[in-house]
């Protein structure tokens, strides 16, 4: 064992329910690390991004608030955005402004330049299709995190006229394209590698490869960049020779998402894309409330990452102790997860969590429980 | 009663099962004509545009089609689309290349711009969904046909080196955003007058309104047409104080279509959104085998609409009378509900037509029949 890690979590509660989910985030952390004296970490919390910042300053965090994120191992983020009053008219548009941008600047400033959300359903967690093979659901989703249709280029013309024109303009580089292509394939042969230490290998293509990468585009009608992709696609693949290739259009891959989702094993695909199918995917997981995500940069493991829940802030029910806390658990199982890549205790931890995590979903996943209510059985469990 | 008017039929079989389908379509066609003499249909049937053609030809359709079909009153087609063979690395390309780009030019060149896919499950149909509710599912995807992400702009710079860089650019003008937002909101009226008539209200929002439009953006990353539709949107909305309204983001609308699909009625959506939404949608239908589409141009009766079912040419089973019929049956019926705005007959024979296929559906749902087996039963039915 290397000499111990503390590992400096930057901790950002957001708003809506963001504060109540990360509190039990963070009980859970003290209690991993009460209960292990190999593994060390150590939090700082934050009270912005937020709409509560905002009110206060006028902005939604300080001016050098990605040089102050900067110094931290990684960030672990509760929910943000805060529609506002209900009768207020512009209420999503002051939201989006207010505390989503800060979201898109810390995935782009530490340049996390992939996003995964695996797709894996656990018992408890409520089902959607009808099918029971949909019990056998394992997939991962890989989103470019960096460009494409999110580089925020183009324009208005002759705004509120008869005579409007916008622009929206997506972009794509051979870097950026590369690299989440060939994690795609990395991914894959860690999943098959994983799949045959625990007896449950599949077999994909008429070659019965053990793993697929299966690409995203809009080709027949984005034939710019959906060619690119696809030739990029073509020669990276020549890498990994043990890893079966296919292609989806987006439109197909959206109801294959439904129809039979349990085919795919990883899928890569572009931001916007991304964006759509892991939504997609966290319903087949059972939903918003059990689907944990990260941003992060795998070529530089020192720039910080960010790991977050896939819901929403919820304004609905915040501060009533009732939103489920399980999705930011298992993003904190994710946090670890990547910690565990350099830190055995780490490593540990994550799966302890995951695992009483899902114990906790398959014996109460039905119920409705206050928020700090799962919290307590999680850490009496930890 | 008016002068009897006798409608001219472009019949377009298309590639892989469309020449099968298609056949039952006619049949279909031709007995409802022998059963009505108020009902005059007329077809001819072109051997492009299609993969057979391009073999002759050298072209996937003559120089002049467009010309050509000009003069029909509408387009019925089958598929398009053939890989190929297999091991053609190529095959997909070509594949688009042929057949698809004179989908996208008769969309275009007609104006079409108004995609309508309705959503409505039809007993017997496949059920995806574990929630029982799917039944309720009653919604009408409306897409954006004519710009927007479909515009073909942009480029490739460096192709295949490490420097390369492709652009993609999406179009809006407020001329094609405003027919259709309209044309949403015209359509929620008439769903909701037919509701009315058939004694199944819907009620929604606070105010209890009897129809709804849900508009579609990805507002929060793709800001410029997104904020350009969420003002025109709000805009237009002011003329329909009788139906209310609704934003979704494109990632949680298809979440919603999931997890609960029975809370839309109208649906508005850009060319991609609306490609990708309405893929979802013939997902709940049952999926592509009971899904229409059409291609119409409200705003110019004298353009011909086109009218094709969502599938695509299913190559692995063409020729060997498989395929099931249903969708094109059911896309017929579309036709036919277009001609009913003008002619009684041709309302009548739509309505009639989709009886016969619900009943055929219900009844034979989920056996396996041969295609013109499935076409018999519905002739001897009519
Ligand atoms: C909030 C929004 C900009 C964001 C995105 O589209 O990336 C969200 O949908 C997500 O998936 O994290
Ligand atoms: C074939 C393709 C270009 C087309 C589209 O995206 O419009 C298809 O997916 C459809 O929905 O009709």
């Amino acid at each position: 064992m290397n000499k111990q890690k503390t590992w400096h979590v930057a901790v950002l509660p957001g708003d809506g329910i963001g504060p109540e989910v990360i509190a039990q985030a963070t009980r859970a952390i003290d209690a991993l690390v009460a209960a292990d004296p190999a593994l060390a970490i150590e939090y700082e919390t934050f009270e912005w991004p937020s709409h509560a910042w905002h009110e206060k300053h006028g902005e939604s965090a300080p001016a050098d608030y990605l040089q102050r994120l900067e110094k931290f191992d990684a960030i672990l983020l509760g929910a943000l955005g805060d529609p506002g009053p209900a009768d207020d008219p512009n209420r999503y548009l002051l939201s989006d402004a207010v505390s989503l941008s800060p979201l898109l600047e810390i995935r782009k400033g530490f340049d996390q330049w992939c996003c995964e959300r695996p797709c894996r359903p656990m018992k408890g967690a409520p089902q959607y299709l009808a099918d029971e093979r949909a019990n056998d659901i394992d997939m991962l989703v890989i989103r470019e995190n960096s460009e494409g249709e999110y580089v925020n280029q183009g324009g208005r013309m002759a705004v509120g006229t008869k005579n409007e024109i916008a622009t929206q303009v997506a972009l794509f580089t051979h870097r950026a394209t590369d690299r989440i292509i060939r994690h795609a394939f990395e991914q894959a042969r860690v999943r098959a590698a994983e799949r045959k230490a625990e007896g449950r290998e599949r077999s994909f293509g008429r070659d019965g490869k053990t793993s697929q990468v299966c690409v995203i585009t809009k080709r027949n009608a984005q034939r710019f960049w959906g060619d690119m992709w696809t030739d990029m696609f073509a020669e990276i693949a020549k890498d990994y020779p043990d890893v079966a290739t296919h292609h989806e259009l987006v439109d197909a891959a959206c109801m294959k998402f439904v129809s039979h989702p349990w085919m795919f094993d990883v899928v890569v695909a572009s931001n916007l894309f991304g964006d759509i199918l892991t939504d997609l995917a966290a319903v087949l997981n059972g939903g918003m409330g059990v689907s944990p995500s990260s941003n992060v940069n795998p070529s530089d493991r020192s720039r910080p990452p960010m790991f977050e829940p896939t819901h929403g802030s919820a304004p609905d029910i915040a501060g009533k102790n009732m939103a489920g806390p399980t999705a930011m658990l298992l993003t904190t199982a994710m946090m670890l997860d990547w910690m565990g890549v350099e830190d055995e205790a780490a490593a540990r931890a994550g799966n302890r969590l995951r695992d009483v995590v899902a114990a906790d979903l398959a014996d109460h996943g039905r119920e409705r429980r206050a928020t700090d209510e799962t919290g307590d059985a999680i850490v009496a469990a930890l």
